[in-house]
């Protein structure tokens, strides 16, 4: 991955944006390396990514934002000009189940996924060893069923420290408090484990074995203060059979769990993910 | 396909079934061809099917259906010893859409599916002239906004006249009364246009792209009651994104609707599927 | 599929390409409804697909083909200017097998697949039925195993006659000789019944059972002079197992084949292929 | 997992082995948890794996085997009774590429995978650490380019010395001599990166690229003498496009290889796969 500019924006829709933008990169001799244009007809709304090789322009990626801001201005746009070179920094959520974090680690550390993971925070001391091993901190925040929200604090008060900025609930199994959702908007993912809008709430997999399903999936959203409603970054399924059961079904779906998370962390790390209402627009 | 007997059964578990099952078949000089169990541990239920060479038996099917009567008896069996060279008898039921119905008579023409295909009914006179090409009657049968009940007499008439023993809903757009559900129990196939239990009910593509699915489905199911709750015989899907408008999902379900249909009506017509409860097992 | 423009073009990468091409369509008030671009590295081409709504034009196709000609010439790009309201002329070469044909003139009819199918041409008469009743002109050119000549020439003929510009052999059981291959470039689509380059030449279905693979798949890709060896332009697979034998595979494949040949014809007949070397970038 | 035997075996087929196999074991009060069969037409050859619960069994493993030694020798049954409570004893293979052995050390540890990882052998000194976190010993037997024999005879006495009967090349990089693969006849399980037979040997997903594929896929078979020809036990595939590079196959190609690895592995540990000829019965 070569050092780039990406500028991500979404505005509504008309004559020439492309063209505009267009013209301000290459003005500044900004040599192009991957676009990606989205119309979305019903709702006259473009969307946009467009990767500039860094080392094509004589501006800083602030010199580029603030080359853009009068066009966005005008078009009223959402943009942000991200330097691919600085990594995000992630807080991985995790309660009892391993494969999620075994494999978000493994491909940090095998540099698959560009971030930097600042610690992991669970309710349980379980994942401690392995997380250390990784060389990660690692925060053992109890949730107590009597008081949440006092973990809870303790929870945003970690991310703060950290100057988090992508929270991952790698098969957290607690409820994310409204508030601390709207203060990480479109920053918090999850893994459901089931394919949403099926089987929304508690125990996906009981709820498919019973209606008889022949597939069973998984789903990585953005959360929001619905559950499990929050807009969809990717999903994925596998085939099952009468033969199998609940628990069979939880150790099938653990694979789609764990690689749907990972293509959907991994597009939100590349900024290929923009969010429209409830839905997202996802360029690969 | 070889000509054989298929002994299709479920009663409660216990130890020595399949031998017992076996030893008769055995006597009788059976060779089994193809033999499929299945345990279902929760509800204690077993399920089996067992395919016999017909000419390895002394037997006609009748026969072995007498000689198998007592066990059946005794252990509390739903058996069915069926003949794999009659043919069953199956109406097609389609409103506009003519891509299942353009694929199953394909696939009957050209003995990918072993049936008689008896006739199409239809609610529109649209597909008339496909139909008489492959030398099937056409049925036009009206439903009317306030006299429903008259169209589905028409429609029951017209099945019982041809004794078939199939219908299939190859993109019915109407709903089956109850009464006609409950007479042809397990013997109404529909394809519905959505991974069920997602999007019940009308205009599942409108559902899926208003939520915004990474993903498109379409079930096969027996007909109940329970619009769309029937139990599932075969699912599929098929990869979707952002920039697919509604018609879109719509033109892909199609290519995952035709081969669903035509899969979950395949196993059917082989007696592969074993509904118990609302669940089915399929056996390959 | 609203009335659009496609500028289709592939040239040597260098800073500013879609600026200019932008420039051009801004100036004269096009509106840009959908846009791809590849750059590929390790050769340093570029590879572009814009479509441009016809209405938000002031030029005829033909004008806008002549406004990019300069453009072209100094960035030495193949270049095309497509009007998506004149349907490709096509025609479909068949021998015995069904499944394709009928897949495909029920896609044509129900408006799936925008073209013109001016004739099917094949080397059996079993097919006529079926075509004609969709209001198809059919040939029977016969290939005698001692003048194959003599039938392409005949072949030829009729391409010609008709004034096609894509052949499609939707299983057609003859080799194209080289000449009509170069003839034709990249207008003769084949469906190969194996995931190429598994399983090259002849009996794949056998091949494959020989060497006990675990899916099955097809290949859409354009014919050339080196058989099975032309640019891919669409691939797919289904699971099967030891149970299935060589007639299953082939019945498991052949569904698997239609909608990877309607795929890539689809991709060819709006414009979304293109050749580089002997790979293809297809532009969703 | 309950406790059960599992018999497995394959003979040349005939009227009535099910039956009197299914007699000794309910003549022992054996009740039937599960059973798979399968006839391969062919080679009129007759495959089978039968599991019994061990405690309605009067009998112990041995004496179940006792039992049946008769029949096998009339019937000519290549047979085994497995106590399914007895870990196989795995050695993991495997050079500097990380993903696989962190993913079967994580299924392992959260017992998904049902068997005793012995140790890990490498040619690199690279997983030392993340092996010994699990607390499996972790032998680097380096393979000098000049005398390979020396590293493998080095191998093969820590196999021997821990008495391993299963060795799994988890990405390992060297090619295991002929004579170590028949000590060990469909023992050695290996992962290859391709969707064999297509791209056999170095670099397959170089390449896969150059050819243009639209999907790449992963291969678990059996080691044999004749580099990736042996048996094959799983495959599956992903989907890529134009737009990915060598580097983007290889990744998504790592989360194909190590599902793949994981299920074809699992499926050996519970001796669900029949090897006969070159290819496998892998039974569900």
């Amino acid at each position: 991955m070569s050092h780039s500019y990406r500028i991500v924006f979404d505005c509504p829709d008309q004559v020439g944006i492309v063209t505009r933008v267009g013209e301000i990169i290459t003005q500044n001799g900004g040599w192009i390396s991957q676009a990606n244009h989205h119309s979305e007809e019903e709702s006259n709304w473009f969307f946009s990514r467009i990767e500039v090789i860094a080392d094509s322009l004589s501006l800083s990626r602030q010199q580029l934002d603030d080359a853009l801001r009068p066009l966005a201005q005008e078009l009223k746009m959402n943009l942000k000009v991200v330097d691919s070179a600085r990594p995000k920094r992630v807080v991985l959520m995790v309660s009892k189940g391993t494969h999620c974090l075994a494999d978000l680690l493994d491909r940090w550390k095998s540099k698959e996924l560009f971030c930097d993971i600042v610690c992991v925070i669970s309710n349980h001391d379980d994942m401690r060893g392995l997380t250390e091993f990784y060389g990660i901190d690692y925060h053992h925040v109890p949730i107590e069923k009597d008081n949440k929200q006092k973990g809870f604090d303790a929870v945003e008060k970690i991310v703060d420290d950290y100057h988090a900025d992508t929270i991952v609930l790698a098969r957290y199994m607690q409820i994310i408090p409204p508030a601390l959702c709207e203060k990480y908007q479109y920053q918090v993912i999850n893994i459901h484990h089931s394919f949403l809008p099926s089987f929304i709430g508690a125990r996906p997999y009981h709820q498919a074995h019973r209606r008889g399903v022949k597939l069973i999936g998984a789903t990585c959203h953005y959360v929001t203060q619905q559950l499990d409603e929050g807009p969809i970054i990717e999903q994925d399924v596998a085939r099952v059979n009468h033969s199998d059961a609940v628990e069979t079904l939880a150790r099938l779906g653990k694979d789609v769990e764990k690689t749907v998370l990972a293509r959907g962390l991994r597009a939100h790390l590349e900024d290929r993910v923009l969010v429209h209402g409830n839905n997202t627009v996802v360029f690969n």
